[in-house]
């Protein structure tokens, strides 16, 4: 039973109304070029800091996923949102205006899971109709918050992810509204290994994504063949390798079933990204520009999107802390498939 | 139908299974002396830096509440916990060790009726069985983050609040297994009347006060008469009469049911805090440590408790960013008394 903890398999699962993906001019350039719903100019997009663009960026995002759901603000009940600034301060001007119920989440880089996770829980327990998931990440002002001010052109290593510039939004509903079901979750725990390179996310995050894969594996009876697609958020080159390492050692092979939104958003060999994306933007901007899109036409049937999250910051990592990682887990289905989680 | 919107009347309330409150040397001298779990020495405790003191505070509210309501950590299912610090890195660090399956949750001050309320819908759902509210705050840690390092002794104007060293946990079980029920809660909407003075929290929350309570009232038909006690957390003097103002103006006067949790925990005639306390653990200390009890025993019925939070950050505020306000509102009832909220 033990295993079951922080497992959920919605009765009613509810589904996506609506959805929407902003990105900077890079990650608009990189292998999802023209899947993108905007593309916001050089840093600032005509905002006067890194922190106001984001803001413009996560608001955007939302207006467009209510949008494509033909709904407005006020037929939203309620708003689960958050990204990587200090007081998730991205969310909080950028929600403002939208006059939505509010509930505020910080996951790191896990943001996009847990908001459409607590969300659906929200709508399936039938207490709202409609709620919504948004989240961001801006490259320079991450950069200048989480290490160095970009002025002084510090050398990454090859270890280092890059934040991605992007948002995204997701209108839920009520079951089989929309073309895509959230048929279940699966909340991570805190996950220590001990890392303490800021430079190497990608090796704190993997022990999460292993937990909380096999416990749902586990919970569920499923493996990986199960699945279309098992699409973690923003492990990087190398979070993923250790990921895959893992998963074999622990009898649930991923068996090239495994794809990372870090690897699928930039393309490593063309863009100056070393391990891959990050950012809570990175997961929600491949997730609602791309993978959506796959499982609504059929092209993709059941999905696994598992996004990961460093619980660190530099005040913890200045006083020699690790680095926490945590992975939270949603099953998303497309109509056009049929399957059980239980 | 669009004062609805937040709105949540539980059909299977939630109960409170078990609740701690820790409290700083200060706080504990105040007017609720000798009614905390713990005591914390100085302003770490024996750690190295505030933060980690911090993360104690909140790991020992969590371990205490658990004990007090018969359970260990593997029988929660959910955590939901925040903090002010950048990251919640008190919340991270603290609940790592208890291997609970935890959603991070940011809501400023408002993070102890938030994390409250979404345990609430997650237990109400059947989804979980037992899922646990935690939060704190460091006046230390948040002196150095949001104003100015304590060694710069910069003299704070009367329309600061202190925020207080304290932590809270609430333990959360089906139905009737605890004497108090969570009957009912509202999810406030980010509200924002351009007030740029960071040494004036309690202006600037106080309209997400009064948008919550009003909202309430207006769903459930009910005011101030139906409740025993209004408890806002954290408007301090300030803020407390801008409320009442507001309210009366609004036509729903609070009519000597008004009580704000940042003027219950300190005494402002003797203890240096200008305005009252704050920070998330004010509002969680003094529900815990008081409130909840005397709801357990009777002296209490029905108590609002609407918990508010500052969504800004320094980066915001230099900017030249308002602060922007928010708050959740939970309705508690002793299993003595009655009621609907419908």
């Amino acid at each position: 039973m033990k295993n079951k903890r922080g497992v959920i398999c919605f009765k009613n699962p509810p589904s996506i109304l609506g959805y929407a993906a902003v990105a900077g001019d890079m990650e608009a350039n990189g292998p999802l070029k023209g899947k993108f719903d905007k593309v916001f100019q050089g840093d600032m997009d005509g905002e006067k800091s890194f922190e106001k663009a984001e803001s413009k960026m996560q608001l955007f995002a939302a207006k467009q996923a209510l949008k494509k759901a033909g709904l407005s603000p006020d037929e939203i009940d309620i708003a689960f949102a958050g990204d990587l600034l200090n007081q998730c301060i991205g969310t909080n001007y950028g929600l403002r205006e939208l006059n939505i119920p509010f509930a505020g989440i910080y996951g790191a880089c896990s943001t996009m899971a847990e908001s459409i996770l607590i969300g659906s829980v929200f709508v399936s327990s039938g207490y709202v109709s409609k709620s919504i998931a948004v989240t961001s990440s801006h490259f320079c002002a991450s950069e200048r918050q989480f290490r160095f001010p970009l002025e002084y052109g510090g050398q990454r290593p090859l270890t280092a992810q890059w934040t991605a510039t992007a948002a995204g939004a997701v209108v839920l509903g009520k079951q089989n509204e929309g073309k895509v079901n959230v048929k279940a979750a699966c909340v991570g725990e805190i996950i220590d290994y001990q890392i303490k390179d800021m430079n190497n996310m990608g090796a704190a995050m993997a022990p999460a994504a292993v937990n909380t894969i096999t416990k749902f594996f586990k919970s569920t009876k499923t493996q990986a063949e199960d699945y279309d697609m098992i699409l973690t958020g923003d492990l990087g080159q190398v979070g993923s390798a250790i990921l895959s390492q893992i998963m074999d050692k622990e009898g649930y092979p991923l068996k090239g079933k495994h794809s990372d939104c870090g690897l699928l958003l930039f393309d490593r060999q063309r863009q100056d990204v070393h391990s891959g994306g990050s950012g809570c933007g990175c997961s929600a901007a491949v997730l609602c520009a791309d993978v959506l899109k796959r499982l609504e036409t059929g092209k993709l049937k059941r999905v696994l999107f598992i996004a990961t999250g460093a619980l660190m910051s530099p005040t913890a990592n200045q006083q020699g802390e690790s680095i926490p990682g945590v992975a939270h887990l949603i099953f998303l289905e497309g109509n056009i498939g049929h399957g059980n989680c239980d």
